[in-house]
């Protein structure tokens, strides 16, 4: 298994011929020699699969075939599964391919979030390697950094920006300084954003990419379940405004960090400064601080979706499929990846954004600033903005840094007023 | 060779037991398991070599040999060189390693730079792998993600901050206004520069880290001799000021490009927006950008030197040493690896920061705009400030996109003056 000694032809199947697979057949075609190269050997499509043969693609599909399942059953080396979907012929077809001896490449982080460990054990067992670089981050190789570059003095914090279109929403809400609703429309309308966007912009599509970091991270089995999950739908110009005069700016991340030995994993607004590595990462880019202990801070970041960067995330892992790599498919052998111990999110010190809309009457602030007292929430510093006659008006305070759970007990108490309006925004603040 | 299947133990000798050794000592001693588990085998330091048996560095030193050369004939199953040196002890060492089929892994940028393409030739030829991810960059796993991630659609262009000496004394310089003569004094003072600071600040190390990622980026053999090198003796604080007023920060940059058929290899000084990813790589850090054609641009950064990301980067190697991968050295068969087909550097075209320090007396101004638009050279913008009474001027300028030869050519005539004094500084903006 070296990529010195002479091999044959590695032949290559690809389920699934959108924007990614279309991709990766274009980039295969068009660089075949040199990846063939790199790989110790020739990369040859011998078989591929869509939902219509006929649909005008621009690219060859010699090897065709109406059913995917046959690409798990024929001649193939490497199924590259680029269907989607956490079940149904996806993963009928990954399930197919690895007990068939093959081995799979796959963009699909809502399979591999689901039955990451499962597809791990079923590929050592057949003694064929799964590999999934396009699954989080599109075309940042940090699937790659984290399993087998910055494993040496362990791993303390993931925290990524892992969609691109909540990150497209934000930039732009910042630039223009409209609503969510607007933005998300022109989005839709331009194709940033699906005509359903609930997976991006309510977080669980960050939350699957975070899944398979946080398992690499920190040798767990994926677990979808135990992330909590919080989108951008509720984030106002206000708190992007609010956010940029204390020299901050709004962010979706995916974090998953060390509490004790327990592991705090979550994917929430967060407010970064201004100046750090993951406040400049910019409209549809993605990005992600890795600390990793003793080794210090590092920082990866590029386009995350799109025909070319996700297909040169699939082509990475063809190539090194075709090398006769096999590293474990989370980076430790299947069996050793231990449940998430998940760590209580609800103990996470932090400092705290919070804006309340709250009529213009007297008493309001004195209620407000009550009952946060009262749950042992002290404020570092607070804004209170007039308005026009009759409207509501913002009060925005930084909290000292406070577990979450004592500043939702003060929220929901302060709520409860008649004098709030809306739900009070709480946002933390990564310092 | 896979890592699913039962295998011995994986025998490591090291030679050279600095800092960088002593890192990887540690961090093997303290994470061994975990470590062993990623790799599928036991790791296992059989032997150690280094100047002195009794140093203290708080590290068993069991295995103990005072000639490392042995260390290529012994048990081992990789020898980890960090002896460094482009000749003598670490050349002989590795060499021989590799003749005994024993795989290598070293953080030698000097010896790879030279003699790259040899040892590459030797290690396949042995049907042993020779893995450097400590060589550049330090910790970040930049050698990794252009060998194995970013190849599907080829490199435009790498640009790095490679050397954290110069780029912790130009950020004191920016910071503090204080002159590189008196920002290198103190970091000397501080140990974060070297007795003789040459190789560092002239450039030097810049370059050789820059010829390893040439080549792995353009799939050409390591040339050292192919890439003109400037160092930052000459940056003043005015020229960081003057960078910061036209929005603008000066980094030492190791950048190859393609021009055409050809590669562009310089090492310099270089102007980088404020906002650049490159501009916010502070203090001690290194990082890179790297343009990957259609699938965009990737920006990776973090520590660059020091004991525990450089011992991060080697062991990171050694596990996949003794995962049995045998990826090509450079990312293709070392007999594939082109003779670096060098682009005329004077040809690069780009927009200049031009300073002149003249005589406060008239017909200078007049003179230097006449050499300027006799050579071709059109002025965007200039800033004339005076000083006290008796002081040189200093004059800036930022050209329009003109050739470096053509600036040249023109810094030469206007240098003869004798209105002008010392040599005009020159440096590229990146835009």
């Amino acid at each position: 298994m070296t990529s010195h000694s002479p091999k044959g032809a590695f032949k290559i199947a690809i389920a699934g011929l959108g924007t990614v697979g279309g991709g990766v057949v274009k980039a295969l075609a068009a660089r075949g020699p040199e990846l063939s190269s790199r790989a110790g050997r020739k990369l040859e499509i011998i078989g591929v699969s869509a939902r219509s043969k006929n649909k005008a693609r621009g690219i060859d599909v010699a090897g065709w075939t109406d059913d995917p399942l046959t690409l798990a059953k024929g001649d193939a080396d490497v199924v590259v599964e680029l269907i989607g979907g956490e079940e149904g012929i996806a993963r009928q077809l990954v399930e197919s391919a690895l007990a068939n001896k093959k081995h799979v490449v796959t963009a699909n982080k809502a399979l591999l979030a689901k039955h990451g460990k499962a597809l791990a054990d079923l590929a050592e067992k057949n003694g064929v390697t799964l590999k999934f670089e396009a699954a989080a981050a599109g075309g940042i190789p940090i699937v790659k950094a984290l399993r087998e570059g910055l494993i040496a003095h362990g791993v303390d914090a993931v925290k990524g920006i892992l969609n691109g279109t909540c990150n497209y929403i934000l930039t732009e809400m910042e630039s223009s300084g409209r609503s969510f609703a607007d933005v998300l429309k022109e989005a839709q309308a331009k194709g940033y954003a699906e005509a359903d966007p609930t997976l991006d912009v309510g977080g669980g599509d960050t939350a699957h990419k975070l899944a398979l970091l946080t398992s690499i991270a920190f040798g767990t089995a994926p677990d979808l379940g135990a992330i909590a999950v919080e989108g951008i739908e509720h984030i106002s110009p206000d708190d992007i405004a609010f956010a940029s005069e204390f020299g901050f700016r709004i962010k979706l991340l995916g974090v998953a960090k060390r509490m004790g030995n327990k592991i705090d994993q979550k994917v929430h607004p967060a407010m970064v400064r201004v100046r750090s590595s993951l406040a400049n990462v910019s409209g549809a880019a993605n990005g992600v601080l890795v600390d990793a202990g003793e080794a210090g801070s590092f920082f990866f970041s590029g386009r995350g979706a799109g025909e070319a960067p996700t297909a040169s995330a699939v082509i990475a892992d063809i190539v090194e499929a075709a090398g006769g790599t096999l590293s474990p498919v989370f980076g430790r052998p299947a069996a050793s990846l231990a449940k998430l111990n998940l760590a209580d999110g609800k103990q996470a010190v932090s400092s705290w954004y919070l804006r309340f809309e709250v009529l213009d009457v007297p008493g309001v602030l004195a209620s407000i600033t009550r009952h946060l007292a009262d749950a042992g929430v002290s404020i570092e510093s607070m804004i209170q903005r007039g308005r026009a006659p009759g409207e509501p008006v913002a009060i925005v305070m930084i909290t000292h840094e406070t577990a979450q759970h004592e500043v939702e007990r003060a929220l929901k108490a302060i709520g409860a007023s008649d004098k709030v309006r809306a739900r009070p925004c709480m946002i933390p603040m990564e310092l």
